[in-house]
């Protein structure tokens, strides 16, 4: 057993991004933003869905229409693969943790 | 976009088991329980892996070897397929939120 929001350090130079789950079926990631914004440039334009739920915090996603969804504790999002988006803010008072699950 | 809180009725006389993701490759569910404990009777014995987490309320999960684990907010477990285990108690004070992942 393990918890989510163990192990965040205060300081968050950079997005931490870890493997809870890998198998070639999925994979489960958590990631811990703080100010943050990502990819550096460009969009993530993804070869799998993903499936995913922010846990504290909050962050905005963009996608390449425009669109903008803000995501606050416990909201989710299914985002399918080659839909190019990409987060554009996350919070600067505490730490986002996303759990992430690409398959 | 939709909220793992949300839709959360104050009486729950049964535990609520939803899908969120069904494919062929995972299933993500949504399970909520108010002091149940599941199955009603014997193990869990599934036939595939299952990724879970807590993520409101709290729940204690007993392994047929009679090893028990609570989980609280946060905590997250692993359970290999065929590894026969069931809740034994879920908060009755509010709502447990499950998050998941069979695989």
């Amino acid at each position: 057993m393990a918890n989510i929001f163990s192990n965040i350090p205060s300081d968050i130079p950079n997005e931490i991004v870890e493997d809870l789950v890998n198998t070639q079926k999925l994979r489960i990631e958590r990631i811990v933003s703080k100010g943050q914004s990502s990819p550096d440039t460009g969009w993530y334009d993804q070869e799998e869905n993903e499936w995913v739920i922010v846990l504290s915090g909050f962050g905005e996603i963009e996608y390449s229409n425009g669109d903008k969804i803000m995501l606050n504790q416990g909201d989710y999002l299914h985002i399918k693969a080659h839909e190019k988006h990409r987060v554009i803010a996350t919070s600067i008072n505490e730490a986002t943790v996303w759990l992430a699950i690409f398959y």
